[in-house]
């Protein structure tokens, strides 16, 4: 009954005692440990928690069914990244790190064929992108397959411009050759800034941070008996390619978008020169092998 | 670049190192270095981040004008009653000790004189509540301002029903007289509990909670010169005594509504017996005291 700042862990913690369930007993104590501490570590005052209730409240007032500013906030404070590099932890050295799924995989992508182009607009700098997908112990996987989305060379996706971008711009759906390879065509993408006219852009400005992500396509690669990936291909020449907003970033998937001046490698890859090429392998981990 | 789970906090924080005001700087890297501390020990699937993402938009649509749910989720964590008690912590040992605010004081008492009784229904257990307001020292505080506000005999505070009890039911704003004395009559209070309809009720459910407060009645006292004080008066003998759902109960602020048989004590405090009597001393701490 004696309620201190001392105790008051341990107090509300206790509450939580008969939780039906463990896990969420778990949670909710390590939820409550961790809160107070950080409470009990920054003193806010009433005035300052009447502001932190404010922000969160129209941090989900800003959400709708298109936008997911709770996403957004767990994006730039890294949970996001975090949760996914924690749940890819048991994965061997050798497999192709995961990062953030990001909000743009809300429509299926296109079946393409390989060697086609996903860029159905044109206008930006051509740009082929081939890899091979294997395992860790570097067998080829074929049928494997491989959904890549981006931005365009304006750094916007198509469903953020239904008018000016027709359906599954940027997106295709590959299936992997019998020796695990694949290719296609695209546009160079653009670095882009996340949304910044809502509570996250906010907490941006109050922590002198830009809102960038650096310039990537990002794939889902999936081999039956094996572990999928959700990643990134960055593009190394980007800008802010050391300082994306949400933490992505990680040294394997940064990745040499060499640009071709030559025309016969141009026409072989059916584009025009000058284009970008980057190549991108995937290893997968067997899911047998897991710990 | 090389974003890991162990370097993930000193990465996120070392972002906000550009933070334009220090203060700001100070609470995004503690929230940065406790919110990974917090995921690193839980370890949550992205499945559970996902509902964790749902769970926080859900409270933000929640909130409306009239209900704040993220006040009422941190209510439930205790982490408005730790505020409030570090908030208060430079009040040296005598001071009559704060709590929560709570959600119902949104009008403003109607003034009263002394002895007037705050309910204007009738039906429940009388009430007589008198008090002194003094200082640290034993000095009486004359022309002190009381405001007192609480549910009805049912549980139900006047704004929550507007059809049926009058405006100001349940509320007074007194002015202690010459030797710092208060008195009012009202109903004796009774224990509810917190809307359950929305996530905090959900919370309380996964984590083996009821959702009661016990019997209260709420007091902002203040006098020139002296801290004012946000504080309750529980009933001792309610239900929920021991297990209040925002943690808001302390010792000194449990008091004792004693049964009164006595028709003539009945009469000298304008009641029918039995009634309940209860005696609120408010002490309060000269500002020129502060640490």
């Amino acid at each position: 009954m004696d309620f201190t700042a001392e105790k008051s862990a341990d107090i509300v913690s206790a509450s939580f005692d008969a939780a039906p369930d463990p896990r969420a007993r778990e949670v909710l104590q390590a939820l409550t440990r961790h809160l107070h501490a950080f409470v009990r570590e920054v003193r806010p005052s009433m005035a300052e928690w009447e502001k932190a209730i404010d922000y969160l409240t129209r941090t989900g007032w800003t959400c709708t069914g298109t936008r997911q500013e709770f996403i957004l906030l767990s994006d730039v404070l890294g949970v996001t990244m975090l949760v996914e590099t924690l749940e890819s932890e048991h994965l061997t050295t050798g497999a192709t790190p995961a990062t953030v799924l990001g909000p743009f995989h809300m429509v299926t992508s296109p079946q393409r064929e390989l060697g086609d182009t996903i860029d159905l607009v044109g206008g930006g700098t051509p740009c082929v992108i081939e890899g091979r997908i294997t395992d860790t112990a570097g067998n080829p996987l074929p049928a494997s397959t491989v959904d890549v989305w981006q931005a365009d060379d304006k750094g916007f996706y198509d469903v953020q411009q239904p008018a000016t971008q027709p359906e599954g711009n940027g997106r295709g759906l590959f299936t992997s050759d019998d020796e695990g390879r694949f290719w296609f065509r695209t546009v160079l993408p653009c670095a882009y800034p996340l949304p910044v006219d809502g509570p996250v852009g906010e907490l941006l400005a109050a922590g002198g941070r830009h809102p960038f992500r650096p310039a990537h396509v990002h794939f889902i690669v999936e081999a039956e008996g094996h572990h999928s990936v959700t990643t990134h291909a960055f593009v190394a020449d980007s800008a802010y390619i050391d300082s994306d907003t949400v933490f992505a970033v990680k040294r394997d998937l940064v990745i040499d978008f060499a640009t071709v001046d030559d025309p016969a490698e141009a026409a072989r890859h059916g584009v025009t020169a000058p284009f970008r090429y980057a190549r991108f392998d995937v290893v997968l981990e067997p899911v047998d092998e897991e710990l």
